[in-house]
């Protein structure tokens, strides 16, 4: 685990010659990738980078590479990751590190302010405004999987179901997990309220129907870029670099599903009905600005040395800040704007994404370019910062009540959520997620 | 879900003109699907039909398709099917239950003693014999998840492990599951035993290693053939169409890690290191005379409406005999066979195919054709019936000796584990699975 070295890409004096881009979530320091068509089209999906208010359509671009020379970049790998991102973003993925800096330096003196002319011409004709894309998951997602890493989500949820916050031993040993279903994953999502079995306490038999205790989890979601061979584990050294970025995650959740049927085998039709993700990948290089030492209050166990690294004392933790929002369905026929219902930061986490790549791959299971990591609920020391409706509504007992007058214990139909996400600190530029929206629907047969 | 009805297909008289289809796993009444390339070859995979000690190659023959009409078949669905299985399997599933019975019927025709010289010519040349064959997972899967329904199996490691045999009262409402990892699946497998944490009983941390305490785990595949929509739960009524066929599936398991991780989120690490498959699917056609009534004893909860259908007790369930054979490295040096362990039958589970399916839709989430659910252990009502080592060697308090003198508490390095299944019934011709084989060797680090 190499230092993150800052370079001309992270240079705060830069500005684009598109105007969107300054001030927004995605100024020419950002970068990230997506999967978008035309909206109303029928288009195959193409990967674009966002830039300000614009999709920058890499497709179209590698149909032209004239751009890379003019912008003083024409090296071999530069082209060639253009071209497989072009294609695909799990093949750029798959050539690895080198390639996508060489490919975000390519885009950032092309979109910089003294590109030249021809080069400004020929991008700005590959954009299409953001607001008449369609978008997608921002890569095909082979496989995904959840991990459990905030102490305080575990100790709130603990709390508010009534077992006074105890989290099991492992939490402090290695970031637990279980496997997710990708097949479910989406942008944008309007989720039908799962059905399923419940089990009231005290009943004899569980009922079936209409989760009544439906919830959200604000979560980070972890890009795989590269491969490991199965039974190849990937050591702390090598772990940061088979990441390529991050988006928003939303793990919504049954809890009254989720409850009744998580022991012994764990989660599974509490979650696996929708996860919704933002459209966009932030990659790691755009986040080297925000890096924090990553360290741990000394009366918890210290990292096995597998899962230990020098480098994470200095740098291992990402310094990102979340929130969540909640519009109704009657705010949103009342022309009210959704309301911020919680604000953390990913700096709270026990365990760092290193760690959960290290973890994942020790017994051999083979990580893919394109898999996704959910990094668990994101909730911060104090009650405001919790990340899930459950916590800060402790599990129905304290109702939250909104700017509308209305009280909300678990989510309703029609409520729409939506996480932001955004890196701040002095000397940088800021540099936003994007949004990762949602909506609930009735049930099919509700 | 409609009773399964007999064809042609299923006639006991009929015989191949390929000799050695007779009286192996892969009759003429049996035609299951799997990938394969010649080996030593750098070939792509390519989509074949088993058939006595042969593979008949779809790929080869769908740029002949002159053999369908000459076999009398040459309608447009059973020749959309050829085509469609020619590229890739998933490709036929997706087209629907009648075009996978158009082109059973086909091959039955023409790999019958009665098909035309030029049709026997034009298979027989599209043929490889199995020995020669590189085979690899069945289909390329998707996504799979390991389902949890033999009361045998859950009462017997319970018993094992000191809880007396206690099983959660979910087990008994409905078929409960967990996602698996898919990337890790693979057929014939040499697998390096696994690393990772394992807390010993009263220590008071975990110790980081080789697992101690590996075990396999006798199980079915199920393979979805066709997709549901994403928030579209499937009923009863339907689930049996969206199944293409069945395997066998070896689902390795860390007991020393699944144990220390698996509170509060299931297991993860002890089972994603390896899975294994059969190379074969067994259709669900092939596997209609082989059909029993599923019922379940009175001292049980009956299905809820939403897991029940009267079809259920009058073939609901399915006669498959299954076998675990166990070789060791010295076994292996000194010429002597793997030696059969256990024996059961998959008619003892206390969920069915369809209920299976059912339950993983009924939230909305999507399944989709070559996505894997693996049935859980199968283990009968004997203590030889035991589909796992920790069930009969009683968590290592009663080690099992071997043929060769050595003993087994759990596997070590170099011991190979070949599962099998078959079904024979009065009036039917027996048909059989193949083998699903694996090795373990030594851990990566060890």
């Amino acid at each position: 685990m190499s230092a993150p070295r800052l370079n001309l890409t992270h240079d705060a004096q830069a500005r684009s010659w598109l105007a969107s881009a300054h001030g927004s979530d995605f100024p020419i320091q950002n970068l990230p990738y997506g999967r978008f068509r035309r909206a109303g089209s029928q288009e195959a999906l193409r990967c674009g980078v966002a830039i300000g208010d614009q999709v920058l359509d890499l497709g179209h671009l590698s149909a032209q590479p004239d751009w890379l020379s003019a912008a003083g970049v024409d090296t071999a790998l530069a082209t060639r990751a253009a071209q497989a991102a072009g294609r695909d973003l799990r093949e750029l993925m798959r050539i690895g590190p080198d390639a996508w800096h060489a490919l975000r330096v390519a885009l950032f003196l092309a979109l910089r302010e003294d590109a030249a002319p021809q080069v400004q011409q020929t991008l700005m004709a590959a954009m299409t405004a953001q607001s008449q894309a369609e978008m997608a998951t921002p890569v095909q997602v082979g496989e995904y999987t959840d991990f459990y890493t905030s102490l305080h989500h575990a100790r709130n949820v603990g709390l508010a179901i009534g077992n006074g916050g105890l989290v099991t031993p492992n939490f402090f040993w290695m970031p637990i997990a279980y496997h997710g279903r990708a097949s479910s994953l989406g942008v944008n999502q309007r989720l039908h309220r799962p059905l399923g079995q419940a089990m009231a306490p005290g009943a004899q038999q569980p009922v079936y129907g209409p989760s009544q205790r439906l919830d959200y989890e604000l979560e980070m979601a972890i890009y795989i870029g590269q491969d490991n061979d199965w039974g190849r584990p990937v050591p702390m050294a090598q772990a940061e670099s088979q990441i390529f970025g991050m988006g928003l995650l939303n793990d919504w959740s049954a809890r009254d599903i989720q409850f009744w049927e998580m022991a012994p085998l764990g989660p599974f039709q509490g979650k696996n009905f929708a996860t919704s993700l933002s459209p966009w990948i932030v990659t790691m290089e755009a986040l080297a600005p925000f890096r924090l030492p990553f360290t741990r209050a000394e009366e918890h166990p210290q990292p096995l040395p597998y899962l230990d690294a020098a480098a994470l004392r200095s740098h291992g933790g990402l310094d990102i800040g979340l929130s969540v929002s909640l519009q109704t369905a009657q705010m949103r026929s009342q022309g009210q704007a959704a309301q911020e219902i919680s604000r953390t930061n990913f700096k709270h986490q026990h365990w760092c994404v290193s760690q959960m790549v290290v973890q994942h791959t020790i017994g051999g299971c083979n990580l893919r370019a394109g898999d996704v990591l959910g990094t668990g609920t994101v909730s911060g020391p104090t009650e405001a910062e919790a990340g899930a409706i459950i916590e800060l509504a402790k599990a129905g007992q304290q109702p939250i009540t909104l700017v509308s007058g209305e009280q909300r214990s678990f989510l309703l139909d029609g409520d729409a959520i939506v996480l932001r996400g955004r890196c701040e600190r002095p000397g940088a530029v800021r540099i936003g997620f994007g949004e990762c929206a949602g909506e609930v629907l009735p049930s099919v047969n509700g």
